[in-house]
């Protein structure tokens, strides 16, 4: 039990349900987008994918003319109007405003130039040629810096770009925070031993891994009756409808973490999503507040949780009964190790829990130059790589395995901060809830995530998008957004004292 | 090469290309609400189907108003106003007139009434319980009743709801039709051995099912890089978008024919819709004008292919390769005569090709009377049966395997003579194919159904819905709709003779 009271408790003003209403409208056709959009990445037929670029065309413009409309202007006053703090009524108008203050002209050349921007980067990395990818990338920028004059900002245009991910969120105050990641984390790299993850390589049944897959997004609390699993090339998470949440993963039979982390790290997302659904939160708040809060569930389960020995000493016989052949005399503690392997490397989506943040770090601080107008595109590959020797000590060979890696920069700038942002959250959330509940491992080790759960229902996914990242962090720790738990939950874990 | 042109192939004016524009739109949103459909019945996880049903409704809400906009009316206007016999416009006129004559009122009363008849109709069979049933079909009939005055008709209501499926086609001319049918059916039924499918009852791993099935769909002639094949409770087949049309089917681990049959049947219908993408139709014409010509091309391809003799000579080795166990001991002849087992019964759904018009003259009969005001519902259980002694010489034994056994009237009525309109149209031509090509057979038995799909290209699927089912039987045979070819195609199969 608690004091505080959600929206969905209070009683219903007749200006806040004819809000609802019309935000149930938004949802259910966001709906049939999100499902052109995960069938597309898993069942489209080949041929079929030419047109379902249209589809989704044709979706969104009825979206946006909606999601625009005088009407919902109206309906958002009228609540205001009678009730100058609601919560639903301050969310709402944040993306209304979001909405409509680009013009559609605006939108429909930023969708054609990150389209275009998309099929050059492709072939730019493929080839390993920069320059091919250079004026796409320029012409993105320019766009997203006319974004950013239009959405307005108080300091640098990077804040505005970045508050549609995380509002409220600025550069100059991610700065510090990345600063003082780079030298404790380069410190805990040189006490690493040696990876050896030659137990993940062997080979892995898909069909056992299909089978398996299911059985640890259940373990993690991921509804399989409120979701599915299904096999794509970039894993993801949808939330397609209410009590309708799909994962996505990909199956490599020589690489058992592609599939196992990745379905654990979407079910985190998932179980996020599935907590609004379940908790019955009204559909103008079930969400996220941003990027960064949804990012700290999926690190959570797959890091905190996923990669703890607590976790694996009730589940790792369940994962050898999956796998007797590859993992058969394998032992707990090898396997716990290997899966925490940690080492210096090149590219992002291959890195480990401890590096992970040092690559953020240096895109933030090169999206930012490039936003602020600091950093010209012809410039990048260099300041990619003299980076990349700042804050890893290692210099990318060609720029495929360098400033090219990234999918992001064809159509979003401020959007990278968001992945560290999540560990951050995801350490205060965890050492606010352990002073509650007591310690995550004494919890996994009897196999009970049910406290685990209870304690996220009531202080976060309760509240979807009533309060912003930081203001969760400051209701549920007392103070600012702070990276030390981030810095003391990697120190328990791979300094020398472990 | 032929001296008639398609709309695609003219020179394009301005009226057109934009009532094209126009068009694609539509069709943009309807693949949005096909693929919420599809996922429905095939992927959506238990606990979402409670929200699917407000997301179809918001969809259908958006098209519904996009298909009736005073625009779309000035679009087909101005074509109509430069050419005043183009075929798109008229197509186009008759879909606007279907769409803006029903009041959007009555339109959410009926969506409300067959909503709450379906949901009464299945606890009803379940219980055999007609009377549960009964007030929900009269509101149901009441309404439809209530459309055909509102659609307009020249003779009888029950036109007016048959035209909705099968443009211009009477009652009047039905009953003839169906009347010619029960005398030379029931001579065949006497002279048909005792049914034996003994070794299609055997086991059939469902793995080997799915696999198969991919594989004869495609000899067929489905495109399976423009398709898909997924498992459902009642097989369909949907065009979601351009070259993307999915067939769904069952598997029974102890009955072939539910998977390999009625794949064969959507894949008729899938190849049809797979026509006018691959021979490019503009998305005004691109359908098949109604019911009964759709069917006719599955019911071709399940029938007069997929089950002769002719077909398997060729085929039948590889089905026995997929099902060693069950088939390798049963020889052709024992196969194709299993496959083409014809007796009396009483459910439509698992009815032979031999008696099932029967059952399609029996409910044509009763909804006419119904439609017209001729036969009351409390009175329907006793018609049923009595009409199943006059056409079949059966009696049910109660309403479940009676007058409840369909779900249709929970919903339409007049959609039930264009399946037997389907076989009509199917045996007038081949015929008329045949006659062209040369036999069916001959092609058959080389594997060569190339000189097949390409007269179907040529005569039928590049016109789109550019004309009526009746306008194809006239261009095509140069005669009337007649049920004649079918009666010899029959007696040709099930006859003393063959």
């Amino acid at each position: 039990m608690t004091a505080t009271t959600t929206a969905s408790e209070q009683a219903v003003r007749p200006e806040v349900q004819a809000l609802r209403g019309y935000t149930e409208q938004l949802v259910a056709i966001r709906s049939g987008l999100a499902l052109l959009g995960w069938d597309q990445k898993t069942k489209l037929p080949r041929k079929g994918h030419a047109d379902r670029g249209r589809q989704l065309g044709v979706l969104a413009g009825v979206l946006h003319e909606r999601a625009t409309s005088p009407e919902l202007g109206k309906l958002i006053s009228a609540v205001e109007d009678v009730d100058a703090d609601n919560v639903e009524a301050r969310v709402m108008r944040r993306s209304y405003r979001l909405s409509t203050c680009l013009p559609a002209k605006h939108v429909v050349e930023f969708t054609q130039a990150a389209a275009n921007a998309n099929q050059a980067w492709e072939e730019a990395r493929e080839r390993d040629d920069f320059d091919l990818f250079a004026p796409h990338l320029e012409r993105v920028l320019e766009l997203s810096r006319t974004s950013a004059e239009l959405y307005g900002y108080e300091t640098e245009p990077y804040d505005a770009l970045h508050d549609l991910y995380e509002e409220g969120m600025t550069a100059a105050e991610l700065e510090p925070i990345f600063a003082g990641l780079r030298d404790p984390i380069n410190e805990l790299i040189e006490q690493q031993p040696e990876a050896d993850v030659s137990a993940l390589t062997r080979t892995f049944p898909l069909a056992s891994q299909v089978e398996y897959c299911e059985r640890i997004a259940a373990v993690m609390g991921f509804d399989m009756e409120a979701g599915r699993i299904d096999e794509t090339v970039h894993p993801f998470c949808s939330g397609v409808g209410m009590h309708d949440t799909r994962l996505t993963t990909r199956y490599q039979s020589d690489w058992l973490p592609a599939s196992l982390f990745s379905v654990i790290h979407e079910a985190g997302h998932g179980i996020y999503d599935q907590g609004f659904d379940r908790l019955g939160l009204p559909r103008t708040i079930a969400d996220a507040p941003g990027l960064g809060m949804h990012e700290s569930q999926s690190r959570m389960y797959e890091n905190v949780i996923g990669r703890s020995r607590a976790f694996w000493e009730l589940e790792y016989p369940e994962l050898q009964r999956a796998f007797p052949t590859a993992l058969g005399d394998v032992d707990l503690d090898s396997f716990v190790r290997q899966i925490n392997a940690a080492q210096r490397s090149l590219i992002r989506v291959e890195a480990d829990e401890l590096t992970y943040n040092l690559h953020i770090a240096i895109r933030f601080e090169l999206e930012r130059a490039m936003t602020n107008g600091d950093l010209q595109v012809r410039d990048l590959p260099e300041a990619w790589n003299a980076a990349y020797e700042k804050w890893l000590g290692l210099r990318p060979p060609n720029n495929r395995d360098g400033c090219l890696q990234d999918v992001h920069w064809t159509s979003s700038f401020g959007y990278f901060p968001t992945y560290t942002l999540g560990n951050i959250y995801a350490a205060q959330f965890v050492e606010a809830c352990e002073a509650q509940i007591g310690s995550f491992d004494d919890h996994l080790r009897r196999g009970e995530l049910g406290p685990i759960h209870g304690w996220f229902d009531e202080n976060i996914y309760r509240h979807g998008r009533s309060f912003t990242g930081r203001e969760f962090v400051e209701r549920i720790t007392g103070g600012p957004i702070s990276p030390e738990p981030l810095l003391r939950y990697l120190d328990g874990k791979f300094g020398r004292s472990a």
